[in-house]
């Protein structure tokens, strides 16, 4: 079966016939990635069949398997694939801003937003119950905590900002009270406080030292 | 249906045959609340099914229907009356605590040692695509951050502290960073860089302005 990886690694040299099924391959297994993806964000994990994604990919189920494993190695590389794309969308929204104020409240909103944060949240879950599929799960944090802590560092440097805790540490508060808000602002409904909610992640992101109440 | 409640009331008078089939009816109920809280803390809620639940507590599959709706119904409600005990357990560690450091490290540790957490996240995943399971999810939030905030305060106010940020505003940030950092340390397993995710929520307690780096 073969190993997911984060990072694309070029094939070694091969037969042409050799070559090309391999691209085959990988176009079957990123198609696979792609429907299953969606057929997910439309759905839920629950209710969806590794017969609806092979069809929704013009594959057959036993390709699925082959490729992931599983249905929930399918959902956990998506939810992390996604992760992974959201937080780049974060970081170009905040390129966008010019205040301090305006950064934090962007990054904030495109975060908390984005359907990838619950997926994700969704594959945390998952793999607390499946040793097999901790180790992408793991890669993805720290992935997503090195991205970030780049990012606020690089836009703070350009601004002349100053943080007040590590970027690296900015980073995972950031992200970890992201997941927890999307939780509980899916879970409550419209009753959520969203508005107090963003003020939680606001503080993660805080440049200056906070006034005392 | 019985509707339910976070907060139990006194029964409307009644004859005494009435009254001792309600009795019997909330012993039942409680039973069930239980056996189910159990069996979802070892396995998870998808692999425990009605029948175990019902046998469990000496009970019929159909009264666990009768009384919660749907195992998802009662694997909220066991998740949320949980995590309002898991809160009761951090406030009262907090309370045995006698330095703003140490108070701050021993409410993270708990929190974040309590299985309750992770079982109240799947909750808050299963409501979001459940508006029957919302409103006592909602309930549940107000009640937590209403708590934590008076614990918060009490304690500050007992002990000279000064918070960073209003009680409702720390206690918020508390629980959201607790819920996302039990998500990641349960989805990345022993490759999780607990020590660092403490600083997260140690943050959110801050009552010092932080030190710039």
């Amino acid at each position: 079966m073969p190993t997911t990886s984060l990072v694309a690694t070029a094939p070694p040299p091969a037969r042409h016939a050799a070559r090309a099924t391999r691209s085959a391959g990988r176009r079957t297994r990123s198609a696979l990635l792609d429907a299953a993806a969606r057929l997910f964000r439309e759905r839920g994990l629950a209710d969806v069949s590794l017969s609806d994604i092979a069809a929704a990919a013009d594959a057959f189920p036993s390709q699925v398997t082959y490729y992931f494993g599983s249905k929930e190695a399918l959902f956990v590389e998506a939810a992390c694939r996604d992760v992974l794309h959201a937080a780049a969308e974060v970081e170009a929204a905040g390129r966008r801003t010019r205040t301090r104020d305006a950064y934090a409240r962007r990054l904030t909103a495109v975060a908390l937003q984005s359907p990838a944060v619950p997926a994700f949240a969704e594959a945390l879950l998952l793999a607390r119950r499946r040793d097999d599929l901790r180790p992408l799960i793991a890669r993805t944090l720290d992935r997503l905590h090195a991205e970030g802590a780049r990012a606020v560092a690089e836009r703070c440097l350009a601004q002349g900002w100053r943080l007040n805790a590590p970027p690296e540490a900015v980073a995972r508060a950031f992200w970890a009270t992201v997941l927890g808000i999307a939780l509980e602002s899916g879970g409550a409904g419209d009753a959520f406080d969203l508005h107090a909610a963003h003020a939680a992640v606001l503080a993660t992101l805080s440049t200056t030292p906070p006034r005392r109440p």
